[in-house]
Order: structure tokens, then sequence, then C-alpha cells
């Protein structure tokens, strides 16, 4: 349990499995494992109890570019506890390879990687830089969904 | 023809392959297959005879969720006939591993999950839940070509 | 050194390595290599010395289609540059797999794909059509970082 003990000396708590909002038919799994691989779906910042975080909005606009980083550091939490509930133990992670950023802009924004780093850093804290870095895209979104201000995808080699 | 049989089962006929508009010099092959995995570029929903489906515009505006969720379902289609034309059997189709729905929003339009259903349903009424079931997200886009109201890639696990 | 030669052929010359903007802080690599794969991070279009190439803005406002085709073209120099850095030599390609192709585009501007095209021919006149085609998306960002026209990223097989 060696993620497990990197996340409690970094005094790191996972939030709750994601709690969808009751509109949400979900018709799909928030991790999707192949043999060596696991394909993350899309997630957004999440509150303690696994509940979207209330901070809705467009980044430059309503979300400042500093909360903004603090949303993807949540999302990367949020990612975190979905791929231990899919994998049981988070040491089965061996690599992450591509990461997907997507933030809700306001015309005129383009700092997308500063927020994105707030999900990258976040990685390379617990798992290291070498299981950590992957490729990265970090992108200006029209809308995400509910508002979210950010939204990651990822693709991680796993141990089968 | 297992998933042949299961398309007639449930009265689906699938398009002609697609008919790319005249302005459109096509750089690209709709499905590239290398191995074990199939990658399908980026489709729109097209009519019977396979020339884009004429329902052009933005989600939430031009055109309604309900409409760009049907839009989301043809896309799907779509996709089954070129995968079906690059694999020639369908049932070399193992298992769908990722998608990345893209939905051409209009303003304040944040219900992009619900439109993508349209595809996901039908996939897992095609393939079932344990090989049809995807990693995805599902976001809003700018713009897309020609006024595509969604626009769906994806990552399949094939037998080679 | 089949590439290399081609490239000469072609009298193509390669970007130096990419320069960040001062205030970017990177976490992350251009090009993530595992086994037989590499992840290509979003690329923009750069200078002969790797700096950003200098038309920043949107397709179909500030920057023509025409220009952004360009554009589109030294952003595959970009990451044919990276790619040398990271493999050593370019003829560990071996297959061009997925393209993901995103243009900063202005409200109304349809015509992704003739600007992603800018890339794909590249990448087929130096690769050729068997190695070089790939599955493609090109569609339309709200907002891309720095105000870059054009950025994309790719999946590609190598030699391990």
């Amino acid at each position: 349990m060696r993620i497990e003990a990197r996340l409690k000396e970094l005094n790191i708590s996972l939030p709750e499995p994601i709690k969808v909002p009751p509109s949400f038919r979900q018709t799909f799994p928030f991790v999707r494992v192949h043999d060596n691989r696991a394909y993350v779906s899309g997630h957004g910042p999440t509150n303690p109890d696994g509940t979207l975080a209330k901070l809705l909005g467009k980044v430059g606009a309503e979300v400042t570019q500093e909360q903004a980083y603090g949303a993807a550091r949540l999302t990367g939490l949020a990612i975190i506890a979905s791929l231990k509930q899919e994998l049981g133990d988070l040491d089965r992670v061996e690599k992450w390879l591509r990461v997907f950023g997507m933030v809700n802009s306001a015309p005129g924004f383009k700092n997308q990687p500063a927020v994105i780093n707030g999900f990258s850093d976040l990685i390379i804290e617990v798992w290291g830089k070498e299981a950590g870095r992957h490729a990265r895209s970090a992108v200006g979104l029209a809308e995400l969904p509910f508002g979210l201000p950010v939204e990651i995808e990822a693709e991680i080699l796993i141990k089968p």
C-alpha cells in the first residue's frame, strides 16, 4: 500500500465515490479497464462526500484562475478515488500516460495550462516524477456539464 | 454474425458508408486499425444514404436537446457502419474502451451528458453492458465542422 | 535514417526544441513514451528557433483559414521535432494512430478539417500513406493557451 502511505504522508484524504446529481442518468463507468490500461472518464471536482463541488461557472469570469487551479486538484482527487474503487489497490497504477484537461473558459481566458497544473502537480506529488508525468493538453471548452469549471480525462498504465 | 443478428432483432438498419460534402478534402481514414485497437475518427450524424444529416446548428439554440440525443444516436449508427466497412465483420469488436462526445453547444447549454447518452444507449443496446460500456467524456465545443450538432470519436478493442 | 533523408528530400527543416514562454511553468513532458506507444502532448506552431509562432488569435477572425492551415503545418513540424528529441531516431515511428486537432474558432467558423489538413498533409508527405494516415477529429475550441490558433495532440505506434 505504497500510494496509500504516500497520501497519508501528504495529509491527503480522498473524497467518497462520486454521487451524481439526481437528474443525471449515468450510462457509463467512471473507469474502464482492459488488460494493462485504465481509461478514465471525464471527471469534475467533488466535495469530500462525493457530491459535485459547488464552484461552478467559467474560468476568467465567475471562477478565478486560482480557484480553478484548486478545482483541477479536486478533480485529481476525485479521479484517484474512482481509480481506488475500480482497481481496489492504487499501487496497481504503474504510469500515467495521457491527460486531457478541459477548462470551461470565459472569452479571452488563455491560461488553461496554469489551471490544469492543479491536477498535474497533485499526480506528481503522489506518484513521483517517473510514474506521474503524463502527456497533456490543457484547452478551453465552450461549455462543460452542469457548468463545471474543469473536466479531466486520462489514460493510465496499470498492473493487469 | 452475432452483432448483425442483434441489429436485425432491434430493427436497426445501418446507413450507407459516409458520403462527405464535395468541398471536403478527406485526408484521413474514418477508422484506423492497428493490432487489437480500432481508433475511430470524429463522426457526425448521417442520413440512411450516408450524406450528412441536415440537422445542423448549436444544441440549446437551433437544435433541441431531444433532437441532439437523436443526432448522437445517428452518429453511433454512422460509426457502426464505418466499423463494418473497415473490419468486415462487426463481431470483431470485442470491447468499447473510450468515447469522446462533443456537443456543439449554445451559450449556457450544460446538459452534454444527456445528449451523448443517445450514442451510449445505442452501443449498449447492441453490444450489451459488458462489451458496450465505455469510459466517456461529454463536453461542449465552440464550433464543429459544417455546424454538426454532435461529433464523436472512440477507441475500441478488436480481434486482430 | 530514412525519415531524416525524406525530410531533406522535401527540403523541410525542423525547428529547434520548443522554448516555452517565461510565464509557463511546465509540469509535463512533450512526449510520453511507454512500450510501443508515444503519447504526444498538445503542441502549437513554433518559429524555427522553437519559440511560439506570433500568429495568435481566432481562426475566422484575426487568423484566416489559409494562415491556420500553415499554423497546423508548423504544429506538425514542432511535433516531429519533439519526437526526434524524445525518440532519438525518427525511424522509430512506425504508424500514426490518432490525431486530435483543435482549432481556436471564431463564432461561425466551421471549416476545422481544412485547417487540420495542414498537419495531416505534412505527416503523409513525410511518412507516406500507409504509416502516416491517422484517425482524426478536427474541432472548434472556445479558447487555446496564449491564443494559439491551433493545438494538436497525437498517439503514435513506435519501435520500443
